[in-house]
């Protein structure tokens, strides 16, 4: 059974807007808001929090993004944000606070030392179509759809774009910012934006599967290459060579390294000592 | 009717090398010097400026790029290059001129506040497909062909690889460059190079209604994004996002945001300020 | 006939661990340490120690890199890098030399100034799957399949991929990595890490051709276009226009270019001097 991790703010409402649980190394994250979904102050704080424990937590080794109802996520929540407008500032700081919030989520999401996969079913947009692409992985049922539709509403997806702009290829990314129209599940994939597509009926399952394969690799391992995923990206490829090289000779040197391999040249299971 | 923006220089001609039509926001820019549309100087000045008109003419929202006859652009003018190898300098000058121009009429696109799609139909080589993938969009039709050959006339497209190379996988790019060999429109899709692509006698017609669609978006709010795309593009991601954080909420303090949003809530179709 | 350049250490072996040849201007390496085609110290080595020669060889135009037998290479030589495991530092300093020279490999791969084809039959995993991802092209067998399994063993893949992730989709990148599984011809080419695929009977057949089609070109065009290409891909696009704009203009005034150029106006085939 999913646990309640935080509440809906309006009255009336008494359902979580998170939901979280935890099987066989799996946190599960349930965005529990429809039919939005939306990434309001609620709930980014509500998963910036669970990100954050999940961290610290050695029962965790690997964590799932779902949602439930028509909509995985609609993005930031407008009416929110527009309700700060009659601030005196005309909402400038709370719109900084939800753009920087916003970020820093998906910061988290690439610095946690563990994966992170997007279960995605149905709709993503705006923000919701960013924590997709910022996932490590994302795996989705063949009616997702996705866009990135700020440009219709005047508010152009700039947020959105720095993780769309780098899953995908250029020209493509240009194509959902500027015209704002939503592209299927297919179409995604051919994109970058998402790793598989399934039939509904196995999207939990083959999201399950993922998961335990990578709940079985060494968690430390997991983290010295996640880790190294991400910062050698953004270097040149001999600093990048430079880098990986030093992690290497680290990874080597771990203990679960010396099992992993000597499990493996002795053709047995290894034991990870996560160390 | 297409206004002529620019003569042939050659004696006899008296076509425009360069026409231009304006029409519901739409500036649609042919290249008309057939049967090769070379990029001599005289259609890369015409180009830069119209681009340079465009920038600062509140009547165009949109651009399109596109070509009289069988070859979309052939890239550089070689009989003009050729001939100046009898100047002081072997050329030298000349040379630098035209690469330099041709380099600062991609640049300009991408800096141009305003989108910007390619219309190909037929053959784009060399600087012409340099072209092509400059743009911010690319449609062309099923018959469309496209490649940079210049290493088989021992000169190597070393400036359409820089457009190329950055909407295109790696090592897709580096297979046009090294063999010189001409890919189809499916290829050219794979590989990033164009967004879509139609049968000939539907290319016009796709093309508006992109060209509309974008016409129909802010254009204040298309210049904040299509600027911070290619800004943030060369970022590293937390540079991007605090830029990118920055962007949104100037975003969400314009006139069109308030408008668009407001409209989106209240159901009914905005009305742009452009401010 | 292949000349043998590099014996196997072990005692009983008397075949080549790396064999050459060389026509038409296509030097062949063929790894011949079957069944894994480890690159252990002495296989790495040799395949520099090659490299080196044909940079400064003016016969070699173009180099291949195959294999013998069912794997294409198994990346690093696992049983080496134990081995070293009683070493008093625990091995730190030989794993450095093995990652640092396998890394230096694959640098100098995109360095040579010759353009490096895989032909791929078989499995290619870790840093096999590295070189893969390294050299200018690939191609392979409908049959062949790629995997950065390190996970698996403890061992994250992080130089792997440092390569893998400069050719392939973000997420596709980090999919192959965190589960460590196997992804098949066609999926590798999704993913841009091959460029093409043939049936096993044509392999050799396609590679001669594309190397042929290279080795026809002129080697210093290539020399020139090759260094420009990795160069400009670290660059912002500004800065790498300026510089592509500069090779450019070195490019028009080699006795090739003008030779290339003069040869197409006139319709003629070209005779490279290499200067």
């Amino acid at each position: 059974m999913a646990e309640i991790v935080s509440f809906r703010k309006e009255a009336g409402k008494t359902e979580g807007l998170l939901l979280r649980s935890l099987h066989d190394g799996v946190l599960r994250l349930l965005l529990n808001d429809p039919p939005a979904n939306a990434l309001s102050i609620a709930l980014l704080e509500a998963l910036m929090a669970e990100l954050e424990k999940a961290e610290v937590d050695s029962d965790v080794r690997v964590v799932v993004i779902a949602s439930t109802g028509a909509v995985f996520s609609a993005g930031h929540d407008l009416k929110e944000l527009t309700a700060h407008r009659v601030d005196e500032d005309q909402g400038a700081a709370f719109f900084e606070k939800s753009f920087r919030l916003c970020a820093d989520l998906m910061l988290k999401i690439a610095h946690l030392p563990k994966p992170v996969i997007a279960e995605v079913d149905g709709l993503a947009t705006a923000a919701g179509c960013q924590l997709v692409a910022s996932c490590d992985l994302a795996i989705c049922t063949d009616t997702s759809t996705f866009c990135t539709p700020g440009v219709n509403i005047g508010l152009f997806c700039s947020t959105p774009m720095v993780a769309v702009s780098r899953v995908a290829h250029r020209k493509q990314a240009m194509e959902m910012l500027l015209t704002g129209e939503t592209i299927d599940a297919s179409t995604a994939k051919d994109f970058g934006l998402v790793n598989r597509i399934v039939p509904k009926q196995y999207l939990a399952q083959v999201v399950s599967k993922y998961a335990a394969v990578i709940a079985g690799k060494s968690p430390l391992i997991l983290k010295i290459g996640k880790e190294a995923f991400y910062r050698q990206l953004e270097m040149p490829v001999a600093a990048a060579y430079d880098y990986a090289s030093r992690v290497m000779v680290e990874n080597m040197l771990t203990r679960d390294a010396q099992e992993g391999i000597g499990a493996f040249l002795g053709k047995r299971k290894p034991e990870w000592k996560g160390e």
